[in-house]
């Protein structure tokens, strides 16, 4: 489906002889030197650019909401979206500071809005089913999903963008990103499982409990990608999963937010490994799952704020880190151009 | 010497609750919540003001410099100064990309700089004495160096600036820093001791018992911040702490970068405890101390990117953060102005 090249890194000794020679002891700009590879890597070994960056937040609800294992109903997903288009969220003014665009898309909250310009409907139902004893969509939904995300960053690519960034908003999707790090990763449940926006115990609890019987309900089904996703899915994660393997088919700088945004990553690296070589993981989540999740993919985020908000929120603050790495790259003296003796 | 006001708490239960009713989950917004609580306690609750940040970048050469424990010879630290003055540096890059004015002061150096208009001459002399076995600096040379400092701050505080960084310059200079630590916590030396830009294991050793034995001979005298100072402080070291207490004097945010620059901010607050409230901890630098000094402080830093080459860097990258935690608390809607129920 996805036509994805793995990265290449013929040029990697130049780049890192390059930011060897800037004036600075060798690694002493630490992860933005990493950073600042991986950058080059993509864009081009004589100057990082960074065209239009666009962050996308997938909404979505979720059947498994029903169960109140969440702060808040299912309603706050799309009073959530209203509140996105008219720029009153956290990521608004972190994407205004940061002069990031934002495309809002509905991927099936619970009822559609209408009369909304600004919102991208690609809307695969009203919400999903209930994952704890069905499916929580049909297989044929989950390839519409990954199609309609795809577009989403073939249009921006075809914009000259060249940074996206991934958010979502979905009220129970800590849930369904539980419950895809379980099904393909070899992590025990209470690893997976954590308090999402701020659950209290009791509901922690039959959280778990319920999370741990949808999973033995699906167990024989659980066999790839795709069909976890039908399984426990949610559509904004199905949504994301195409959009960022579209996004890394294009060569683009795919900038993965928190926990949900990475259970999409997730996925979308058991179907394409070569995809991860486009990522940069931004920002580590308070949610339980994060920490381990990221190391079994083996990836280092650069910020750890102890936010647990999703939207983006983690990939529009760590941008001007990317900016960092790319000014220092493309900038910065090196010890022949100041005249200054090699340290 | 200062007169450092605590800062006042009265409002803070306003400011919590105003963030608080913002549209997230409680807490959701981690550690910039943390952030934007100090910086609305320092500049108003009713908005948060950033207004000229500048980066200081103290420069200053080190007797102890002689005994060949850096990967750099102490002319480095005036070619630096250079690279500072004609924006080639990392440090320009990262003030440029984030909008920040930079300040660049020769408090010592090995040879003055003649003809550099831009550079701020404060100099206590050529280099400090080489503390193995003598002072670095007479006390009247602390004294002068505080002076010097202050003013520094009070001139950036008259031009209308309410944030200011401290970055450093100065080979052999986390050789001071170590001592200075050492002296004034309960560590273990080798807990204090690092490799600096990255010296190898021989020259680390080496370092490490040139330390020891200049605390040795320096004990009987090692009684109080002023008489460290003279020790086996840096005379930018001096400045830096100079131009912080006047910072907090003024009620400045104060941004504090890596290892030196926290040393000179773990002596102020030794002098005046309440200038911590002022204080922002942008970076844990890899420098070896630099984590157990950030805990003997009880301060938690914004950023940990495994960097370990001063001039202000971790201050200037850790700006934007500071902006993001202004724009939520001015900008982002609360439940009732989004008109969503309060979750």
């Amino acid at each position: 489906m996805f036509n994805i090249k793995k990265l290449d890194s013929s040029d990697e000794a130049i780049i890192k002889e390059k930011i060897n020679k800037k004036t600075k002891p060798i690694g002493s700009l630490g992860k933005l030197e990493h950073l600042a590879l991986k950058l080059a890597l993509i864009t081009g070994k004589e100057k990082i650019k960074l065209r239009n960056p666009t962050i996308l937040i997938f909404a979505g609800d979720h059947g498994i909401a029903k169960e109140n294992i969440s702060i808040a109903p299912s309603e706050v997903t799309k009073q959530m979206v209203l509140n996105f288009l008219n720029g009153g969220a956290a990521i608004n003014c972190f994407c205004d500071e940061n002069e990031i665009a934002i495309e809002v898309i509905d991927t099936g909250i619970l009822s559609p809005l209408d009369n909304e310009p600004h919102l991208t409907s690609q809307r695969l139902g009203p919400g999903t089913k209930n994952f704890i004893n069905t499916k929580a969509m049909s297989m044929e939904t989950v390839v519409r999903g990954l199609k309609f995300g795809a577009n989403n960053s073939y249009k921006h690519a075809d914009s000259g963008c060249n940074v996206i960034g991934f958010g979502e908003m979905g009220i129970g999707n800590t849930s369904s990103a539980a419950a895809i790090m379980k099904a393909l990763t070899n992590s025990d449940l209470d690893e997976c499982v954590g308090r999402g926006s701020g659950v209290d115990e009791p509901t922690f609890k039959k959280k778990q409990a319920l999370i741990k019987q949808a999973l033995e309900f699906h167990s024989p089904n659980l066999t790839n990608p795709k069909n976890i996703l039908s399984a426990v899915g949610g559509f904004e994660i199905v949504q994301m999963v195409g959009a960022m393997l579209a996004a890394t088919e294009k060569q683009m700088i795919v900038l993965v937010d928190g926990f949900i945004a990475s259970a999409a990553a997730l996925v979308a690296t058991k179907m394409y490994p070569e995809a991860k070589d486009y990522m940069v993981f931004c920002h580590r989540s308070q949610e339980l799952g994060h920490r381990k999740m990221l190391r079994i993919m083996g990836v280092d985020p650069l910020l750890s704020l102890d936010m647990r908000l999703g939207e983006g929120t983690g990939a529009a603050i760590a941008y001007p880190l990317l900016k960092a790495a790319a000014c220092f790259y493309n900038e910065m003296a090196s010890f022949e151009s100041a005249g200054i003796k090699e340290i």
